[in-house]
């Protein structure tokens, strides 16, 4: 099995490297990720200029480190070496749950993957610092990630684990509340400027992504690439 | 009603001051859009960095743009002009149909709204060369426009012009077929590079955005955001 690990946090991230490890005891593993973090990038792709790839070593891998967004590796990866199976991407340095997966770079690489008929897992977990510690999610990564491989018809996944997991659960996006607003600040010259800054979302609905990682337990929501609201327009074309 | 008008084509863009011009036929209109294209920016935001917003005078609406992406401007908007009821963006220079909806700046600002809890129309129309005429599309644009506004219950809509309407249709997003890819080529210097170019998608399937806007009819499709697959989701928490 064909494995393309990317992220969204930059090529020389230690969550990319941690992902990559288990990456390797499931199939061939080669990284293509962006030269720079890319945090916040959504499904952005470059349509304006070219994109570059250079050669790098990834603690035992090979690497490609692209001059653009998540979703640009995805594509670019998945051109040059033929015959990928899926496309894990992560673990993201901070959790991607409910809606501010929207922004997530490191979703839309497996929203990418998807969209090229690929299969994609998007990995996230808590922001610890500057040399993140990754044995005590370990044997949950491999566990969801044979979970996931088993199970072929899930074609896009998002998993976050908490930081010190004690099981695993199958959940649905919080989309109850958006945790991102913006405030003013001052620069150092007193001139007005603004920040989007994230706000804390508190009780999550149970189900939830976010409330299963609060709950200390592994969140697995399946998703699926179709924006259309079926419940409204259905209403709408059924009027006279 | 108060109705902010940004875009992902820049605060110059002649589609936007078509969109304000029809805006302010239906209430109090005012622009804040990025400062410079963020074509293809999908739903990123900026977070690393401070957002600062400049006057301008656009036609003659008040104006502020913004250096950052269209979700940036509709979160620094509705912070800087309270009781926004709904964000109108577009009309984007060019069509925003299909799974090319993913990488829409012009898409996201409206999801961006409807995450903050008001509502979001996002306009496209195909891209006619230097100075569009939106002449042939006005009464459409009013139509729509009309009917998106009274049904409050729809919070998020995507609407593809084509260039001569013969109709308007409410439609589904066109799922089946994904239209970017990435090709080889060589710089000046005789070095590879690649773009991510579009590739064009044929026979359409019919009720979706894209056939409709092939048959000279304008899309009208109803969004939500919510990327969970309920589907696979029930099936998994099913199962014993």
């Amino acid at each position: 099995m064909r494995i393309l690990v990317t992220n969204d946090d930059g090529v020389f991230s230690p969550g990319l490297c941690a992902l990559a490890e288990a990456a390797t005891r499931f199939g061939d593993v080669r990284i293509v990720a962006p030269d720079v973090e890319q945090s916040s990038m959504a499904h952005a792709i470059t349509s304006s200029r070219p994109l570059l790839q250079r050669r790098a070593r990834i603690g035992r891998f090979d690497a490609w480190r692209v001059n653009g967004t998540p979703a640009d590796c995805v594509a670019l990866g998945t051109h040059l070496w033929e015959h990928v199976d899926i496309v894990f991407s992560g673990i993201n340095l901070g959790l991607n749950v409910g809606n501010s997966m929207w922004h997530s770079g490191t979703l839309a690489a497996a929203k990418q993957a998807a969209l090229l008929g690929f299969r994609g897992i998007a990995f996230s977990a808590p922001e610890t610092g500057d040399d993140p510690d990754y044995s005590s999610i370990r044997s949950y990564l491999d566990t969801v990630i044979r979970e996931v491989l088993g199970r072929p018809e899930l074609s896009l996944v998002n998993v976050n684990f908490p930081m010190r997991p004690r099981g695993v659960r199958w959940t649905c996006q919080s989309v109850r509340h958006y945790d991102g607003r913006v405030v003013p600040a001052r620069d150092p010259m007193g001139r007005e400027q603004f920040w989007f800054v994230p706000v804390p979302i508190e009780a999550p609905e149970p189900g939830t992504d976010r409330w299963a990682v609060d709950e200390g337990l592994v969140s697995v929501t399946p998703l699926r690439l179709d924006l259309t609201d079926h419940r409204a327009l259905d209403q709408l074309l059924a009027e006279p």
